[in-house]
């Protein structure tokens, strides 16, 4: 069988110029140079920052215009206002083009899938997609023509999607330099929560206890390798992180509490002094971490590799 | 007035030849060409590996040999064991030569000067030292005449450290490309409890937490540099991991309990759907990393930047 090979949309429409939006751009300019790409940005200032870059072909002042003739959308908006994106999309339906497909970036599928339901015409033409990159760093400033090389992007369909939709998405995935990955959106957020939005919040919670203490300027001089890495995505747009935590948040309390709970076991054989059972507790989280690098790690960056990604 | 220029060391014994001791002896062959260096680990395939990389010039199959004629001694083990190494240099104090200097690289300052004063015929000749860099890759096999290039190295003189003793430990920091920073033990035990230790124990609990899961797999699938660089830390060595924690573990624990509460303050933000709560902890947590990152990172590495400090 022959791998699917949509036709290079004509016109795709990027809502939300920031990091994920940005870099997308910029990809979609190199890997489609015969599509026309229209942008939208809340903020001006930064839709002319993306037109400026090259992300963008065409920036428009309101959604309505940036989706007319829109053969692709993508929403690259923090999670939260991706709902007001979908309200949009359905109120000006009729500017779209014939089989216009709607698809996002946003870190949580499920609640993707209801709005979209809710706000479309055609659910049918929404597929949507969480690729697995992003940076610390935010903003059309860190936008990057190679974020999305390499990156896994999952496709959620819903059970309604238009498998000719899926196509197209598969399409914008690959084109980006990603690796489509099909999950339904509950397995997918089950997923994020643990290996995304807790690591987050234990980042956040770390970052900001630390930056607490009286004497945290000493520990800041002294701070290396393991404050960097452990709090890295705590530098995050905390726009971005208290959506993706807000939306997925039922899911993000379960792997919490198991976290806490886990810190509470370390805790209290350190507390006793239990070499034994801290070792014994270090180990199996050190075998864990050492097989996930060793049959996991290449699509994340090799351990020690220069990356970015989220 | 002239920067101190000590003699280098006729002889340095090293204790220990993991990570740690290894790279000292490949850094110390380069900066140190006319100096002799023996050697000794625990387990003598260890040892044997450490001469013929080229880490050591000498192996003994025992401490009292290695340290025999030394006029510099370096205690690379793990922490716990320390106290046993500083007992072995005691019982054999007449073998080393006169006026020699003895320190580690352990990552706690308190205990060692404690058991150098309780283990030692002159704690004159002690100065402990903590070289802020490692490598969740453990053992001689993981070792790099690198390692210490660009990292502060803590000096911990104790009150009845000699001055030339210090000056000698100094030395030995810069000849494996470190910069020595005076710190007394119990300033540094308290910072690297809030920016090496606590942070051990939160990236153990998560990768911990999240390989108990029965979604496990699915996550890992997925897992990208979030969970990559929030858990690196857990994937080093148990044995070094369990000493530090345990010899600093008052410190330790009141890090934990200050992490805990700030993971339970978000955990009732997202709880009660407070998104100007959950923003601001977020944000405030995001200000401090960034504002750490644009200070202090030089010395761990850029942001993004390959690098495998601890």
């Amino acid at each position: 069988m022959e791998p699917e090979s949509p036709d290079t949309p004509a016109r795709v429409a990027i809502l939300g110029l920031g990091l994920m939006g940005g870099s997308l751009g910029l990809a979609l300019k190199r890997a489609w140079p015969a599509s026309v790409i229209t942008g939208y940005d809340i903020e001006p200032a930064v839709a002319e920052r993306a037109r400026a870059r090259g992300a963008i072909d065409m920036l428009q002042a309101f959604v309505a215009e940036a989706l007319t003739g829109a053969t692709l959308v993508v929403i690259a908006t923090p999670t939260l206002a991706a709902r007001n994106a979908l309200r949009e999309i359905g109120a000006c339906w009729e500017r779209l083009a014939p089989h216009a497909v709607i698809t996002d970036v946003c870190s949580v599928k499920g609640p993707l899938a209801v709005w979209a339901r809710e706000e479309l015409p055609q659910p049918a033409r929404f597929v949507g997609g969480h690729p697995i990159c992003g940076s610390e760093r935010a903003g059309i400033e860190a936008a990057s023509v190679d974020l999305y090389m390499g990156a896994r992007w999952v496709i959620s369909p819903t059970p309604e999607s238009a498998p000719a939709a899926t196509a197209q998405v598969d399409a914008l995935a690959r084109a980006a330099g990603a690796a489509p990955m099909r999950m339904d959106p509950e397995t997918h957020d089950g997923a994020v929560a643990g290996i995304s939005h807790a690591p987050l919040a234990v980042a956040a919670a770390l970052a900001g206890a630390l930056a607490a203490e009286p004497e945290w300027p000493v520990m800041a001089a002294l701070a290396a390798g393991g404050y960097r890495d452990t709090t890295r995505v705590a530098a995050g747009d905390p726009i971005m992180g208290r959506d993706m935590l807000l939306a997925n948040r039922e899911r993000v309390l379960v792997q919490l509490d198991a976290v806490v709970a886990a810190v509470m076991r370390l805790r209290a054989a350190l507390a006793k002094g239990d070499a034994k059972e801290t070792e014994r507790l270090l180990r199996a989280a050190s075998e864990a971490r050492r097989a996930w690098a060793a049959n996991h790690a290449n699509g994340a960056g090799d351990d020690g590799a220069a990356s970015g990604v989220l």
